[in-house]
């Protein structure tokens, strides 16, 4: 049965599987659950996944969530996906996972608290001005630990991989939701980090063109709520 | 070379490998990293775990960090290591996945942060009432996903397995460290959850006798903290 990705483009974790899907060649069908009108809480949605939230696949008798787990599945059920984004190395692919469990509570809650409580708290009913204070100071945390930690060694990728990974992919996608901020918000968090900078421009050359396919969303949104349709990330980028 | 185990007793996911080895016959080596005296601190951790948190392992030339990483290397890199705890199976390891992704930023984050902002704030320098509060409906949450969702289907364990995988680990430890609050935020917690107190029981007997050896630190720091030293949680357990 042909694999079904439930998403909406909006979300972060919902263009990784996409641009992940595409660039392996796994067939699949998108199917748009718009959280902004609420489709996330249809009952029909919550036979999928009952958490309520995107992305989510179903694939044969599998319904499953979470794009970390998901991404590992398709890495590992779908033959044509090579080695290197989730590698058979135990080692190297426990420290993969490092990152992945790392994520959520560093990178994954900064970035997303803050964007959902600053330019998309209107729309979401989410505006807070102190969760936006505390999510700063995480994400610049986060931040910095991939510079000095993730992107250390030499390699172009996270680990010192002279390829990319899942973490890879799935950080990436983190980071580039922020192109939704004003200049000055991306300016503030990103200049400090030239090796994060340089690695986004390395992400989003391994990935083209579905990378930029799949980000074109967020300049709608940046037209919306800021009056800027282009990208401020981009224009940093070495 | 013989596997390090850096941890400290007083966190959750400590316990969880402590407990994860003995069960396992894994061999290894503990090494206290009291982090109340600010030992995680050290230059020479750092070396171990550059984000400076326990727990941490070292195992030949692999340095580890994240507790769900940990337990998924442990799972493969030990052949005694009993299937069902990290099935071969594809799609039931995708779902254990799943519930390990989900864990951090809901029932980890909820737990962990009310612990931290109430009893523990004190020696953390951490007491934070807008904190407990926004973390208790989290936590709340939380239990109520796992009564509802993962314990949804007939079978002892999370997921409807009839043998513990180490997502029941990873969160029964979490939700035991609910013992050092006082019974009333005990009682409050979990006696609304039935099935998540008898699945709490059947954990507890299918890890003992270390999952209570593992669990005895927290009758310290509630006998420090409560002026009680026995447990609460148990005498809740059916």
């Amino acid at each position: 049965m042909k694999l079904k990705l439930y998403v909406d483009r909006l979300s972060q974790p919902s263009r990784a599987l996409l641009i992940f899907c595409k660039l392996n060649g796994i067939d699949f069908e998108e199917i748009t659950v718009d959280f902004l009108k609420r489709q996330h809480l249809s009952p029909e949605f919550e036979e999928i996944n009952p958490m309520k939230q995107v992305p989510a696949i179903a694939h044969g008798r599998l319904k499953l969530f979470e794009s970390h787990a998901i991404l590992r599945y398709f890495a590992c059920a779908f033959p044509g996906v090579a080695d290197h984004w989730f590698t058979a190395d135990l080692s190297k692919r426990a420290k993969i996972d490092s990152v992945l469990d790392w994520h959520h509570l560093n990178l994954r809650r900064g970035a997303t608290t803050y964007v959902q409580s600053t330019v998309l708290g209107p729309a979401l009913g989410r505006l807070n001005p102190q969760a936006a204070s505390e999510a700063e100071k995480i994400l610049t945390a986060s931040l910095s630990d991939i510079e000095t930690i993730w992107l250390k060694r030499n390699g172009k990728y996270l680990l010192g991989s002279s390829q990319p990974s899942i973490a890879d992919l799935s950080l990436v996608c983190e980071i580039m939701q922020l192109e939704v901020l004003t200049e000055t918000d991306i300016n503030r968090f990103l200049s400090p980090y030239r090796k994060v900078l340089q690695w986004i421009e390395d992400m989003r050359n391994a990935t083209n063109p579905h990378f930029d396919e799949a980000h074109e969303v967020l300049f709608e949104v940046k037209a919306k709520y800021n009056n800027v349709a282009e990208s401020s990330i981009r224009a940093m980028l070495p």
